[in-house]
């Protein structure tokens, strides 16, 4: 049990492992050292490189905080969360796509009723959001927690504006009717750059890619004996549709943006114009839990 | 470039990548989203065991400060250390075997002359350390820089004891004399447990894993035109020898500590006693660069 070099180190890390008490721990464990050691052969760093990637690690580390988590952002931008989502949802026909659920979900945000402005405080362009939430056989899904956020005209969250950070904007917690139906009125989202002043910006521009994410609204909605959905809807037109960062689009979570006359609670079809709004509507369809 | 499911995010990652500039940093992320993602594939995390490892990392990051890294032990402790050390270390034959840096390595420690005790305001047991320093064919090296730390009797290092962190003791610089040899004083360091009250402590308590590292004294050896040598001198009949939580012993790196006569400056040879000391000697062949 000494005297470990490059034929030996992995088979004594995973004997070392292997008395692990809990089945799952030794599992997950042994699985991190054969890949982990698999990357270190293959990519054969120098002692430096060692050292930069664990500084890059305590970078990421250092980034997070209540307001923010980089590990998640890095998760993100690695195809790891899209990834773990994909594994958790399979054979789901019939039901809504899920897909990340990003670093900006807070919980507990303000329980408001159907109808509400989800938005005080925040400026641009006023959007109604419609919908229903269903079953798979199509049943109406009445009392079902719809918990939504979303970024303001420039691209970001309440949470990335000091001044808005303590007021839980653009962000709510709502139930659908006795139809299954809900509604709320809020600001059109744009689409923004993942937080890149950090590592993990560094790492996507040493990667030579991008920071955008396509304007979207995310949902997550639960209701008992169903799964739990947590997905975005996609607003249609947008640049970064083709290239969203997180690898988080999928066409059936891509909806238009309706030009509609009047102000708030006065939907007439017709242009957008000054004491218009923006109509987005999304159907969701949960799964049996 | 969007619906992305288990069947292409990998392939649609690797895309993403392929425009790094550096060949290197596209060799080293394309390597390690290929390998993340199929730890990911084995292991097929929950949603909430991807968010424990979010959570996991998360305080590794934020233990880390100018007195731990936290990532350095997680590292050693996953054997990925020892392996970069032995990819990084192939086909020297002749020469000094290298270990594991650690975490408890100061840049700038105290320069001392030869034959120094480098040890002020530490208690133990008095040690003498000796020894050469010499190229493969067998030359002495002179003014060699011998950078040395170690801990103290209960284990611990300058850093890890508030009243002497800011001391630098236990670790010093000297240089060898133009035999290529060096002495100093100091007293005898014990075994110790890694750091074990953070993430990496709760990770090994998991694998149902021991913390403890045999009693060593660390060496980083540099003279321009040779390797650096990055090791430690082990001490015989330590009961961790075969179960260092770093995977870092090596037979040719442990040396029996003789028992002599006499106090400081004294070296007789006879029994350990209350005014005697122990003797350290060890000899160093550094590799050309």
């Amino acid at each position: 049990m000494r005297n470990f070099d490059e034929t030996n180190i992995t088979t004594a890390a995973l004997a070392r492992i292997s008395n692990a008490e809990d089945a799952r721990t030794r599992a997950i464990s042994q699985a991190l050292v054969r890949h982990l050691h698999a990357f270190i052969r293959e990519v054969e760093p120098t002692f430096e490189e060692w050292e930069a990637g664990v500084e890059f690690l305590t970078r990421v580390g250092h980034f997070c905080d209540d307001k923010r988590q980089e590990f998640v952002l890095l998760s993100d931008a690695l195809g790891v969360s899209m990834l773990v989502d994909a594994i958790n949802h399979r054979a789901e026909g019939g039901v809504t796509e899920s897909t990340v659920l990003g670093p900006y979900h807070v919980k507990g945000a303000p329980d408001v009723p159907i109808g509400a402005n989800i938005s005080p405080g925040a400026t641009g362009e006023l959007l109604l959001v419609t919908g229903t939430v269903k079953s798979a056989r199509g049943e109406p899904i009445a009392d079902a927690l719809i918990d939504v956020w979303h970024s303001d005209e420039h691209g970001l969250y309440d949470v990335q504006r000091p001044e808005l950070a303590n007021r839980s904007t653009m962000r709510a917690r709502l139930r659908s009717d006795s139809h299954g139906a809900f509604r709320f009125w809020t600001i059109r989202p744009a689409p923004y750059r993942i937080p890149h002043d950090g590592p993990v910006g560094e790492m996507l521009e040493a990667q030579g890619r991008h920071p955008w994410r396509p304007a979207h609204v995310h949902f997550m909605i639960e209701k008992p004996h169903y799964r739990k959905l947590v997905t975005h809807v996609f607003i249609d037109g947008d640049p970064y549709l083709e290239s969203d960062v997180v690898f988080g689009v999928k066409d059936s979570l891509i909806a238009e943006l309706q030009p509609r006359r009047g102000d708030r609670d006065d939907e007439q079809p017709g242009e957008a114009r000054p004491g218009g709004h923006w109509h987005l509507e999304y159907d969701f369809v949960l799964a049996s839990a």
